[in-house]
């Protein structure tokens, strides 16, 4: 038994007491709402606070709960892990390749130990970064981890603490960097007691999920600290080496330094004290250059942002779709804007919006956005999970791979698209409350009926077998078509890496030739070109010089040179490097 | 009869006719939520729009509405005007000296044309500049104009369109600019057709007088050019040189281009247009920097906003007043802070407001904000609308009018301050409607009842006694000890206006040395020294050289050189300019 801190800070509470091994330690009060006491505590032992003599609440900034987000915390010692990654130094985000993965369905066991087996595959690949969705407890076993409740507790089902921590510096021990997903706009509606202990959440906002975060009224300070602290935590005791803010258009803020900045602020201070390189993504639907603007220019200071516009322009030219915010894309136009000038949205009409939307990233570099086709949102958002490999042919998967491969921004697949895996991404809970649990599987319904689904066809997200689905199988990894795709994806990372040039972010230098009737986008950056025929007919586009040079990359046939032209076979990518 | 074009923004509605003679013309679509029609019409003829068979409504961009809100709208040719300012050019906001007025209460008669014959004692007295509180048409014949719900119509009780035009008019014939106060935060509460019409609000935000308006949500492109039109309109059609824009916090817009931004943009592109200085001003709670900031640096681009902390430092420095938002105020220090950042909270915790706020304006000249000791609000808000020559002794007002004066800040006084006119500034509205009457007299009691005011101490805000009181006696200005402090403003003003270093507006020059024990603050600009002696007894401050250069300007006594000291009279300033 060693002497511990217990720390609280409950501006609603009069007395607290610290609740451990079945006794109540009165904690005086430090002032501006914190109490504090000293008591004997192993790792592992169960504690809690109890407010004005009420039962004990779990901490609000517990790093463990074993048994869920109801019952009591347990001390944890992070110093006490044994790191090996004494030499790791991170590595700047411009030249990552970045793999989102949702660590429950990632393996068949859904633990942070069993990730760890499947590094030595994603180094392999290429892969320089892995993105986790979020792992900070949630109600019940299985979820995507955007309904956290305890911010500070990696998920018990998971590994815990441990788990983590093991993951990560396996991680490092193959050259891989961490980014956590974390969400900071709202909390999820199971197991949240946070409103107990202090003015978390306000009435000034609203979000789509839950109470919207206090963080510029009354009482704000105390609420900024939980959230900066819980950043850094991250960063610092599990020594993640970047952060991905979820939806941060719903974090909402009018104090003067903004939150984002704040933590931004923080992040760099924390990079400095560490001697390693330390990132932010942000998740923005505001088309706003300030979240990414350095501070000095009035921005927030995040590194990048998720680029979700050549998301939507790639994904409508490829797939044809026009409902929901598609509508604003699916013409090659799209695309090209996209790849030149990130926000296709910068100061236009979105008809979607039905208003004005966004503002030109005006001197912003391509590597302060994350380019993908797929990511766990666009898959999982679809009524039924299905991934792109489910909805076209591969030829224009290569095609979609090969863009964002090779276009200025940070490229991200999401797990198992490599290999155009046959699980789908189904949205998956496990509420234990039963109404909570109904009234999710029937708003799910509801949701998708009103888009004209039949209802029965909707996976129902409490089911477990919904979760179970979503599973990666990785045998078929191995198997044909799958192994194809895996090699097609290999090929295109490989030569991203080894081309710096692929990896500079001068959008500036991208050039972009489309033919919107027949289908067909050449991009040219640098030394660069790569030429897509999204058609299913042989296009002709014009090429200079009429001796062929071979491409690097093909995903089918080479195209031939005829009269001064260039014959793209139908549905193809090449890729020319000089 | 001339051939008129009438346009009407009208989303909401499928058919719109032109009510107009007893006569219903259709008026047809032409796309984006805009109908048009021509039809014969005089100026003054009435006319109103049906909206798909319902009795028909005013013009939201009504320019006059003669017998109130609820009735017709009249016909107004701007350009039939007959205008002498050709040559006005406007002048730069920094060198400005502000005259802050209400048209009803500033003179007996309360219109336009009753001001015009006070603007020759104006400039005599030094102003450059009067800014007037909203004029935009309210419910009622009299009120402070806040709840204005026709935006582009000139009151009709201060005499209207034509009314207007000949008070700007003869303000530019008197060298004074006009500065004009108008309200985007929300429209008043009777009269305001225009949710009618289309999504002019929005119910994702909220505001303490009313709907929050639509400028991000769908439909917002037709709201935001409502009002960037709005700007416009005083600026070029009434050719005011200025506006101030109300509250601009409770303007909340997540677009990547504020409205804010939109409006100065735009104000800039009219000013290059016509060639002459338009200015900005913002009312702001944020002590936000971006407001102020210029747009290549990413800020709003506003040219100056109100400096309500200089007001609340100085206002509770002279009265000792620690209610409400004075409590995070009352030291000599915060003056001092005041005096040479601008912002007292710039990043600091406010106990009032029980968070952190604020922000440094790094790089920002003091002549972007207004300083101010009296305003309509920091005076009406009051209870019983009391100046603060109602409060404190003539020494003090001279002290506070030395320093404000002085201040690196462009200064405003409110009508009536410069000879401490015996009439109140209270809360006075005239709505028609009874329960809506009845609702306002109550909601000001119960507000001051909160307080710990006797009810029946509160003056009804409904009462006609109350607008009458609020008006100014001009005959009392020529009377002892009246005129003593007229002329101790002229003299300020005079002096101001003949130091150009007291406008440079030069922050990182400006010095303090301050004694909070003592009551005493000397603050250096450059050549000028301003000496104040806020205790009732006198005062030793440490002072350069033992020669006693006689001052300037002495509000009483001579300040005496002592031993190296210099000792100030009780209650007093004096002002050194060499």
């Amino acid at each position: 038994m060693t002497s511990q801190r217990f720390e609280l800070w409950a501006p609603y509470a009069v007395q607290v007491e610290l609740v451990l091994g079945g006794q109540f330690f009165p904690m005086p009060s430090e002032g501006g709402g914190w109490f504090a006491v000293e008591a004997d505590a192993d790792p592992g032992d169960g504690y809690g606070f109890s407010l004005d003599g009420a039962d004990p609440l779990p901490d609000p900034r517990s790093a463990w709960q074993p048994n869920g987000p109801h019952e009591l915390s347990r001390v944890v010692d992070h110093p006490a892990f044994q790191w090996s990654d004494g030499l790791w130094k991170g590595a700047p985000l411009a030249g990552a390749v970045i793999y989102e993965l949702h660590i429950g369905t990632f393996t068949t066991e859904g633990t942070f130990d069993a990730a760890i087996e499947r590094l030595p595959y994603l180094r392999d690949l290429g892969i320089t970064a892995i993105e986790l969705l979020p792992v900070a407890e949630f109600s019940g076993e299985h979820g995507w981890g955007y309904d956290g409740v305890d911010l500070f507790a990696p998920h018990h089902a998971y590994g815990g603490p441990d788990g983590l921590k093991r993951l990560v510096d396996a991680c490092h021990a193959q050259g891989l960097a961490v980014i956590m997903d974390v969400v900071y706009n709202h909390l999820g509606p199971s197991g949240n007691y946070l409103s107990r202990f202090g003015p978390y959440f306000t009435q000034r906002y609203a979000t789509p999920w839950g109470e919207a975060v206090n963080f510029d009224g009354p009482g704000s300070p105390g609420v900024r600290a939980f959230f900066i602290e819980n950043a850094l935590m991250w960063l610092d005791d599990y020594h993640c080496d970047g952060l991905r803010l979820d939806a941060v258009h719903a974090i909402l803020d009018s104090s003067a330094l903004h939150i984002l900045e704040e933590i931004a602020l923080n992040v760099e201070r924390l990079s400095n004290h560490l001697g390693r390189d330390l990132f932010l993504i942000a998740e923005s639907d505001l088309n706003d250059p300030r979240i990414i603007q350095r501070r000095e220019a009035g921005g927030y200071g995040m590194d990048a942002q998720w680029s979700d516009d050549f998301h939507h322009a790639l994904h409508a030219c490829v797939t044809g779709e026009t409902n929901g915010y598609y509508a604003d894309f699916g013409d090659l136009e799209h695309l090209a804007i996209a790849l030149q000038e990130a926000f296709v949205y910068a100061g236009r009409y979105s008809s979607f919006r039905d208003r004005v939307h966004g503002r030109q990233p005006v001197g912003i570099s391509g590597s302060r956005f994350l380019g993908y086709i797929q990511n766990h949102d666009q898959i999982g958002n679809r009524a039924t999970g299905d991934r792109l490999s489910a909805i076209v042919p591969s030829e224009l998967l290569k095609v979609a791979a090969a863009l964002v491969l090779t276009a200025p921004f940070v490229p991200m697949l999401f797990h198992g698209e490599e290999w155009g895996a046959t699980a789908p991404f189904l949205y998956f809970t496990d509420h234990p409350d039963e109404d909570l649990g109904r009234a999710v599987s029937e708003g799910r319904k509801r949701e998708f009926e009103a888009f004209g689904w039949d209802p029965a066809s909707i996976p129902d997200p409490q089911s477990r077998e919904t979760f179970m689905r979503s599973k990666l199988d990785w045998e078929e990894a191995q198997r044909e078509p799958h192994s194809e795709l895996l090699d097609w994806y290999r090929d295109l990372i490989r030569l991203r890496r080894s081309l710096p040039e692929l990896s500079d972010g001068d959008l500036a230098s991208v050039e972009v030739f489309f033919d919107e009737d027949q289908r067909a986008l050449v991009m040219q950056r640098g030394s660069v070109t790569v030429a897509c025929n999204f058609s299913d007919s042989e296009v002709e586009v014009p090429a200079e010089g009429s001796d062929p040079v071979p491409p690097a990359m093909s995903s089918g046939a080479e195209p031939v040179w005829e009269n001064g032209a260039l014959v793209l076979p139908p549905t193809s990518v090449s890729i020319w490097t000089n």
